[in-house]
């Protein structure tokens, strides 16, 4: 399972005053324990409220590519500061970053395709409309069928097109996750893309919010999800992941999950 | 998810000595303990080593039925054993119960079978065959296959068909959980029937069981597992299963999940 690291993100309190007060050692401190705790890729995003977000992002992505060379993710709903940051991290002789992300919204595609086109960057693919987020999984569905479409037409590979099924709370409708799997369902077997989420908007409103959402990260495992966009500082988190990636059989002998044991991190 | 309590089992040294002892207290109190937990049908396995199975089971049952109007579960590998229990349940009017299993072996079908077309219960049917425990889910599939065919064909409704596709230990081989749940994919999507489990085989020889055996009853829920045979006094994994019935959209506005927070179930 590929773990998207969601932490370094501007819309949070602390994150945007370390990025205010360029208070380099708290963002090198929350890239390093988020590569250590085993994500594969880094979500960027330097949005933060009245900020500068082109000079927020160049400091970001260079600030964190001074402690580690792990795949980012550039993370903005600007066309500019998108591109800005591909061709940044590319000069620096990073890897080719993701782009979180495009969606069905017109607007979306018009400023996330040109980069995919132009990069060849992996990229996140929002199952969202320009009605929002479709209330049926036929309908998700068909965003994502759009999207692969668009995506593999400017000549990414399809397996670089990580579709999100998106979720709502169960709180505010029982039926949410049920179609956000039901979607995923539709995704896996008739797309060649690969699938990802933000899965924690799930338990939004309800008490014991990491119970919730280390369950439907595991629902949704089950039902072969390939990444997953999430805290992987949360212990009990990591401690699931561990266990789903010895039950899905890509943990060659169980050897990450008893090193995980020996090291204390299985709760 | 219908959660069968499989804490009534005589294979279990405390349950053995209790069902020698005819301490009907400790045998009430497990049935009850099991009730409240959950359980909407219950295990009853006399198989005490060098006992009288007969006897053990009459008592059990009757011990049982003094506490629960609960369903409960007739569970042997002998044919006189299941028959007697059936009809004492039924005599003593008790619900339909479960039979506890038939298979792909010719042994269990001509002990099982002949009870499911006279009483018409419900059944668990392992997908094992002559040969063990199939390596393939194909194979697996086709027992599957098999056992709604006979079933169904003395006249069982589909739906009461419960079939368990097996688990081995991951720690034996990586590919075990994956088989499993490639097994219960493929009964979802192409037989009538129900699924269900006893899964905590997946964790054999591994430290920390209880954190793979919910993660596991986890992905096959998302998989669309209709019930399990588990530990339902285990609080982490009944937090687990309150997760699953909220985020499946079977607790009408979380009431379950609430109810169970405010009870301080939810770990």
């Amino acid at each position: 399972m590929l773990l998207m690291g969601e932490s370094i993100n501007g819309t949070r309190k602390q994150v945007a005053e370390a990025i205010q007060a360029r208070d380099a050692e708290f963002i090198k401190t929350l890239a390093t324990d988020q590569v250590e705790a085993g994500a594969s890729v880094l979500d960027v995003n330097g949005g933060v409220a009245g900020g500068d977000e082109i000079a927020d992002m160049t400091w970001l992505i260079e600030t964190v590519m001074g402690v580690t060379d792990m795949q980012l993710m550039v993370d903005s709903a600007s066309a500019e500061v998108l591109e800005m940051g591909v061709q940044l991290i590319i000069d620096k002789g990073g890897k080719v970053p993701f782009i979180n992300s495009i969606s069905g919204e017109q607007a979306r595609i018009d400023a996330a395709l040109p980069l995919v086109e132009k990069y060849k960057t992996p990229v996140i693919a929002l199952c969202l409309s320009e009605d929002g987020i479709p209330p049926t999984a036929q309908d998700r569905f068909d965003v994502a069928k759009q999207l692969h479409d668009l995506c593999t037409g400017v000549g990414l590979p399809a397996e670089d097109v990580w579709v999100d099924p998106l979720v709502l709370s169960v709180s505010a409708d029982g039926q949410a996750a049920a179609i956000t799997m039901e979607t995923l369902k539709m995704v896996k077997a008739q797309l060649p893309v690969r699938t990802t989420g933000g899965l924690s908007n799930v338990s939004f409103g309800l008490p014991n919010r990491p119970l919730l959402n280390r369950t439907f990260v595991a629902m949704c495992a089950g039902l072969g999800i390939d990444g997953a966009v999430l805290d992987v500082r949360n212990k009990q988190m990591m401690a699931t992941i561990k266990a789903i990636e010895a039950l899905r059989g890509e943990d060659n002998f169980c050897g990450g999950y008893l090193v995980a044991h020996r090291a204390g991190i299985l709760e």
